[in-house]
């Protein structure tokens, strides 16, 4: 008899599987495809500064064996380490018992999704959002709701009167991701409020997932929803991903915001589970507090200027040449890696996404469906990564232009 | 309003965190306490051997910045690693694909729960038992059946009758700690055959924890459940947290013994949800993979005769110590770091495991209450731990002995 996996891990698809697997088909059959989906900056040659790998070797070098805990000296210099950086870089005053660390984002959003969800309870999700928000709330909760949480007409900045229509009395946690993936969105001060004064009037707890707060374009900066929050509860999500490009490290945090006392005890249970899994290896935590405090100093996160002009470059790049094309639009994005253009043939000349992605595999260009990015709000759109070397983003432009123009004569 | 936390958050405790804010207590009124808990063996100056710090280092000089994956290069040198490990020690054959890596055992643990119980499915849990497969058996499912894994007056081997006697149509998963914490037990060929035959018989899944397969005393030698296994499906977790005494590290795997393809869906799949959580760090996994590589070189594992002789000798002077005093009896722990004490009078002079645990640490003595080793069966014990230098269990043995004097009299 075959072993049954759980239903928690039945209901778990990685949705993007099957396309990953068709790729990896035709490339084995010599096809020559160039994959739009990255959001690894490592094979494209981004390098964290010098001082990230300087903190992981000296971090290295002290053997760090015991056992992780958030309550350790390790994990008190990396509290402060955190609460130091929220507050200079946006004026946002916490506790170092505000603060526990995660492996890595993506790690947070399935132990909130575990710790929050029990059956019944709704949880709005902003939609477009970032895929593991939707695969991990599936697996915890069959009351995930998809809201409209970008108008592409209005540069996705959020539909506040479609929250408000989601709302019910079930409803106990919003999810915001912004800036956001996949869109590119900076939402400004006045929707981040309004978001947060709804979940205030309906006593919603915000989970914000800003994990590219400072890859922010244009001049402009982004707006952290804790920020404006006053007496509502927010649990705000970020790492050393991207602001340091240093996705293998896993390092990742949460940060309570909670002027109230209304999430002590859930705190405290969050974190003697999150100690419990034993999960963070000091060398890790020590070398990630050592980057935190080094970011401080003078000069500290020169990179990021330097990384989001040359971001701002590819988007511009990638921005244009798609909304050249027949039958793409796109709103131009303000942070991030991403685009999140619209494929308006998608219902006519595909039936949707699935459909407009295997095709355009066959084309030898990649891009991922609009739908793991939001099963409701996702839809008839792809996401494009503008972290690909300009030349490899204009062979592969040129092959997308190509069938296009194929496809809608 | 407070923020609920879900009930699977709410059904978990840390059942030892009483005890310990207990002690804390104490110590800062100025009382000093000797802890017989520990487990971490980090505080007491047992370094990895000199190879496990040099990997780490190279892995850090590599700025292995990528995203994880077990399906990358640095996952398939782990997974290859691992399979030549099996082979080497203990003569056990593994592809690589029957390897996935988990960042601990102790996370191991909640995966595993978390991927094979639904509501209905009853695990039996042979105990004493490692303490975080009672904790995260709850969290997960309410059917998690005491059965008694060691009969105490045969040097703590399994009793078959009893596995017998508690399987029904509704079993799914037996779990095994061998060599056994927190009973120092190691089970002979007979007994381990014995178990993996009943799994057999009844089509349930053994999951056996091996974290201290190395560390065995006395010229034993620990039987790894698959070696006995043939046609018997079998989940085997170690990691590199015992053999190399690098506990920070968090690195652990699972090892799929599987010849009749029954799990062949089922790892598959939580192979997918493990790549997803994204909790590895490549430079972890790097330096481990290069650990065990150095560990199949002569000499490779030289340090854990030393680790060994030096244990048996603490464990020795413990043991000795112990069935000397009045009301209490131990039996000979055979591996790892810990002695499982009966104390004759629980039930009698003290309601229970607690009540001796707090009564005793008002002297001086903080030992771990055996009811978290096993609801059932780890009752009337407690946990101490043989790594601590042998002056400070001196110190600590004499408190208990007069305690023990003061109590009996």
């Amino acid at each position: 008899m075959q072993v049954k996996p759980s239903k928690r891990l039945e209901t778990f698809h990685n949705y993007e599987k099957p396309f990953r697997e068709r790729m990896s088909e035709l490339e084995r059959r010599g096809k020559n495809i160039i994959s739009f989906a990255g959001s690894d900056v490592y094979p494209f040659g981004y390098m964290p500064p010098k001082y990230v790998q300087e903190a992981l070797i000296k971090a290295a070098k002290k053997n760090l064996t015991m056992y992780p805990s958030i309550r350790s000296p390790i994990g008190k210099r990396f509290r402060e380490a955190v609460v130091a950086r929220e507050k200079k870089v946006h004026g946002v005053s916490y506790d170092p018992e505000d603060v526990i660390w995660t492996n890595g984002v993506t790690h947070a959003h399935e132990l909130l999704y575990f710790s929050l969800l029990d059956p019944g309870d709704e949880c709005l999700l902003l939609e477009p959002t970032y895929l593991t928000w939707c695969e991990f709330g599936y697996v915890y909760s069959d009351k995930i709701i998809s809201v409209r949480g970008g108008v592409e007409e209005n540069e996705w900045q959020v539909d506040p009167d479609d929250i408000r229509a989601k709302i019910t009395e079930k409803t106990k946690v919003l999810i915001m991701v912004n800036p956001n993936n996949p869109t590119g969105a900076v939402w400004d001060r006045k929707t981040v409020k309004e978001i947060i004064d709804i979940a205030g009037e309906h006593d919603i707890l915000v989970i914000s997932d800003e994990i590219y707060d400072l890859i922010v374009f244009d001049g402009l900066k982004s707006v952290p929803a804790a920020s404006v929050a006053n007496d509502v509860p927010v649990i705000t999500l970020n790492g050393l991903t991207k602001n340091w490009l240093a996705q293998g490290w896993r390092v990742g945090y949460m940060l309570f915001h909670d002027p109230e006392g209304k999430m002590e005890q859930f705190k405290k249970k969050l974190m003697d589970y999150v100690d419990f899994l034993l999960l963070m290896p000091p060398t890790m935590a020590d070398a990630a507090a050592e980057v935190l405090e080094k970011s401080l100093e003078k000069g500290g996160m020169d990179h990021i200027d330097a990384l989001n002009r040359k971001l701002e470059k590819h988007r511009d790049y990638l921005w244009k040449r798609l909304n050249e094309i027949d039958g793409i639009s796109c709103v131009k994005p303000r942070s991030g890696y991403f685009s999140f253009p619209l494929i308006e043939g998608i219902g006519r000349i595909w039936k949707d996404e699935r459909e407009f992605v295997y095709d355009l595999l066959e084309h030898g260009v990649y891009v991922r469906p609009g739908f793991i990015f939001g099963k409701v709000y996702g839809q008839r759109h792809v996401r494009m990564s503008f972290i690909l070397p300009i030349d490899m983003m204009r062979e592969g432009l040129d092959r997308l232009e190509a069938f296009m123009k194929n496809r809608m004569a």
